[in-house]
């Protein structure tokens, strides 16, 4: 079993090019598919509020359901800009893609760089989320939690090099599942709150409500309730996905997809708002080893009821498939950017089973990396989260902004400036911009207070991070630019090309069966060749000279070289005789080295030999104009 | 600075082969040399004793001296036996050699076998003792010992890279400092113990006399006795080492080596005996925390005296030059393995500082591994030790019995089977035959023993790992053989040399400067040429076509093989195409593939392209009869 086989076993048999054809979705599962990250939010976006409300004083936790309703205003505004988008481009219409069309390449990169940023912490916030799940249910696994969680990371990855199909009828169970088992939770919570149908009324507050607040100065209670909100705008993360994935919905692809955004939103903020009134009344304090969404199905069903189980079990669930959201987008907006070469050409090339396998690896690798450093501990993560996604909102809507005023010039009938994309007339336009605007001014400031409030716990991370994958963006580019340059057959004339000197090197050790067969090589090469040998004394010599003349067919007319040497390393004095050849001799051309290598049966057995072939061979690659011919022998 | 120039700093400038002149040693210096091994002994022989012993009850301990006598005896007759040896092998007498002059190559190979494990063990054993040495002094640093014997390790590697000077008179320092000061310390416990001088008596026994015995049963009893024994026999490592280094002292070498043995071993047992005694009068009880012999200075000098330091520090010097011994003989016995063709010759390889610097390395390495599998715990490790010197002394003895029968016979004028040895007329041959005769018997009985005893503590280790190295050299020594015959060159005729096919292919992705390059160097060696490339479209087909049309002066003539694909892994047909040539077109001869190779500026510019070239060189390598020449294109 080889190799090869092994990873016909892991990744599967490979598919053909001709695969690559999407199932389209119905909007129901459609819906389960995209909506897992936002949706997947509420086990840790209240909670996230509540963990910055507290710094205030138990007492201020009474706030957190009206934070809570600015973040849900936020996202019905964000949702009803991107359905513009949306309507505009039903190819799909990333950020990345309608900053590059409107704004420019440097937006674009922004963009990119951005989201970038948040699709790797959509995977480990997700997953460490998931892992709390359980060990919120089974405290005595909390222990494991960054083995768990590194551990989900590698399950995931190893899906996505199968390729999962997105449109698997089985990805719909955990966002329903979720969803159905919040919401049912929520309801009896709320009956018992309000005292309905004579049931039961839920607990008294767990805090001390005398502790109420702590004394502050206002600017200070402001700064902790901006701080609250942007905690609170993880929520938001995952909207934009519906934006790339349009081509997966059933015809008329934009409306469907329109459509099932709103849908989306309606049904995360329903959950959003209804934890956080809960979550309020029931008095939950956040506790690192319980999460909220835990505490508070436990404080409703009780902790070893039936639902509240299927609560842990399905947020698990939900939250994994949220990763798993990150392993589509990561590795689809890398390879746009390998393709205009801004990221390493090989983050395009599909693997085996026709997904992008390099950029699953490398972002399994990045998550992993970052679950490691934060101990898998989600909370600690949010402070970069969100920003990214913000960022790329503000931008991709100012695109927008742009897109429109060209349709407004060509309504008017003046001449627009249409650059990469081709501009229909469409009506309203004036309003969409509007909606637009507003949107990208919110988002703007929204990622500003982001940046403010989130600098210290974290955020200078990527505030740090975007710029630098931009730089990098385009110092890659410059490199292939370079290439291509280097590369280019316009205006080439042959006599351009470099040829070979009438002259063939044969560094050898010894006289042997493999020596002798690269001499006769070489003789098919030219009339001038020089076998040439290191010897450290006489005798070494004499030895080398009586075997020589034993096979005057090989030899004759060939010059022998002997280069005298005192030292034991071989391959300088080598390197230094090919070298000089090659810039005294024969500056113009390139030198042909004939390398006789012995080839072991078994890399095993390679141990038992010299690698002196092996090392001249990586040092002659140095040379530009060192034309290296390996004549193997094995036995 | 490149990778050449930090070399240069760390083991410092090269040393011409010329260089490699010994500095012959006196005997004093030569006794600190070669004695710093066996003395060093005294740190844990008498401990590994008391530790076998005390599992008999305290009381038990009073046996110490007795059985560090009969230690002392084995010692006198082992270097009684060895003095032969040294006068027979003026060159240098090592087991190995004497076994393979003697008794053939299965024997010595097993000294060899039995020789390598203890070295290293003398590494990793008087290491460990060495930084005891420092942790009984100072208690603070118990939880360091792991890191600092790692440490020691690594410093004496990276002086013996260097090229430590066997002879430097520095080295002379740590012996003769260890054994003034515990020769000191040992007449002063004296004077104290028969209360001469009138000085201040002992202080009592540490332990509780009355718990004396634990009752066992006879055999139990024998059996502990015997353990004990063994433990002490771990004093009789390194007394072998002065065999092979006789070249380095003055002129009568093996006369004033000779002499030095005898030096050698009345220090080291006037020392163990001395040790012994205290430590039994004194009432020691062996203390994994503070070693028996900080234990025994402490309680005649006082443990914040001068002297105590003294001895705690002088051991540690020892030891550590001690485990440099190790360095010395491991990379030796290497190369002598590696010149038969025992190990891997790269072992017989000196390095820039005329070092044997793979064989420094691989002992480093494996010493390592030990001190970090057994926590730094020499005690613990002592089981394995001491038995692959006793069976190398008994197989070396066995060798010398065999050595004057041969003398024998040629003095009865019987015609004498010489071997590879030349046989001289010599006087006593049949009294120094007794004295080997006994010597191995002896030592061959002890390491019975040494087995029986030590079996289930850790010796077994030893027993399963000098077979295993035995058939690792028999099967190096099967390799070896197989390669020289195929690079025979006795009746060798040219004919029986390959040739290279008249066809050359070129495998491509582009036609692009470096790809035209290589056609261009093509033509040079055939005129029957195959561009071959995987398309995987018509868009593909037409775009290489057109451009391959561009350039008719390089392309004419030549072929343009495309091959249809529907994968991604270009590799696969390419090789497939490739064999299929070789295999079925052109059986007999080598078949040259021309691969333009883009080769980027630097390693991480590297990283952006894809690594097509290099992925199909490692592959192309694996077939005996394809010559793979390497057209560069840089930029």
């Amino acid at each position: 079993m080889n190799l090869s086989d092994i990873k016909r076993v892991i990744i599967g048999e490979p598919f053909p090019n001709s695969a690559e054809i999407h199932e389209r979705l119905d909007k129901v599962r459609a819906l389960a598919v995209f909506a897992s990250d936002p949706i997947s939010s509420n086990a840790y976006a209240t909670e996230a509020i509540m963990g910055i409300l507290v710094l205030l004083g138990s007492g201020a936790l009474q706030m957190t359901m009206t934070l809570a309703i600015g973040v849900a205003l936020l996202v019905v505004m964000v949702i009803f800009s991107y359905i513009q988008t949306i309507l505009h481009y039903p190819d799909g219409g990333g950020a990345y893609t309608v900053a590059k069309d409107n704004l420019g390449t440097l937006p674009s990169l922004i963009a990119a760089g951005a989201l970038l940023t948040d699709y790797v912490l959509t995977v480990s916030v997700s997953v460490s989320a998931g892992v709390r799940a359980v060990t919120s249910a089974f405290p005595e696994t909390n222990d494991y939690r960054v083995m768990m969680a590194l551990g989900a990371i590698a399950i995931i990855t190893w899906l996505n090099l199968r390729g999962v199909r997105e449109s698997g009828t089985i990805f719909a169970f955990p966002t329903y599942a979720f969803v159905a088992g919040v919401l049912v939770v929520v309801v009896i919570g709320l009956v018992r709150h309000f005292g309905l149908l004579g049931v039961a009324p839920l607990p008294e507050h767990g805090f001390e409500v005398e502790a109420a607040l702590t004394p502050v100065s206002q600017v200070m209670y402001i700064w902790l309730l901006l701080r609250a909100f942007s905690a609170g705008c993880t929520a938001l993360t995952g909207i934009e996905a519906i934006s790339n994935g349009i081509q997966a919905f059933k015809p008329p692809e934009s409306k469907n997809a329109a459509k099932t955004m709103v849908a989306m939103g309606f049904m995360a903020m329903s959950l959003f708002l209804g934890i956080s009134f809960l979550s309020t009344h029931l008095g939950l304090i956040p506790n690192e080893e319980n999460s909220v969404l835990s505490q508070m199905a436990g404080a409703i069903v009780g902790r070893g009821h039936f639902l509240y189980y299927w609560v842990q079990f399905s947020t698990m669930l939900i939250l994994f498939l949220a990763a798993n959201t990150g392993f589509q987008d990561f590795p689809r907006l890398s390879s746009f950017l390998a393709k205009d070469d801004f990221l390493p050409r090989w983050l395009q090339n599909r693997g085996d089973r026709l997904v992008y396998s390099w950029g699953i690896v490398l972002l399994a690798s990045i998550a992993s990396l970052i679950v490691i450093v934060f101990r898998a501990d989600e909370i600690a993560m949010l402070p970069l989260y969100a920003l990214g996604v913000m960022l790329s909102f503000t931008l991709s809507q100012a695109g927008m902004v742009r897109l429109w005023g060209k349709v407004g010039r060509l309504a008017k009938g003046e001449s627009a400036f249409t650059g990469v994309t081709t501009i229909h007339h469409e009506n309203g336009w004036w309003w969409k911009r509007a909606v637009n605007f507003t949107g990208s001014l919110v988002t703007g400031v929204v990622f500003v207070i982001l940046v403010a409030t989130k600098f210290i716990e974290g955020a200078w991370i990527i505030v740090l991070a975007i710029p630098a994958l931009v730089l990098l963006f385009h110092t890659i580019n410059r490199h292939y630019n370079h290439v291509a340059e280097g590369l280019r057959t316009h205006n080439l004339k042959v006599t351009d090309l470099q040829s070979a000197a009438d002259v063939v090197l044969v560094p050898i050790a010894d006289i042997h069966r493999g020596s002798l067969r690269a001499i006769k090589f070489a003789r098919r090469l030219s009339s001038n060749i020089r076998v040439i040998t290191v010897v450290t004394g006489e005798k070494q010599r004499e030895h080398i000279l009586s075997r020589w003349e034993r096979f005057p067919e090989v030899t004759a007319g060939a010059d022998l070289v002997f280069i005298e040497y005192v030292y034991r390393d071989i391959l300088d004095p080598l390197i230094s005789y090919i070298e000089q050849v090659n810039n005294e001799e024969y500056p113009d051309d390139m030198v042909m080295v004939v390398v006789p290598e012995f080839i072991p049966e078994s890399p095993v057995a390679g141990i038992l030999h010299n690698q002196t072939a092996r090392l001249l061979h990586l040092r002659l690659r140095q040379y530009e104009d060192i034309i290296i011919i390996q004549v193997p022998h094995h036995l």
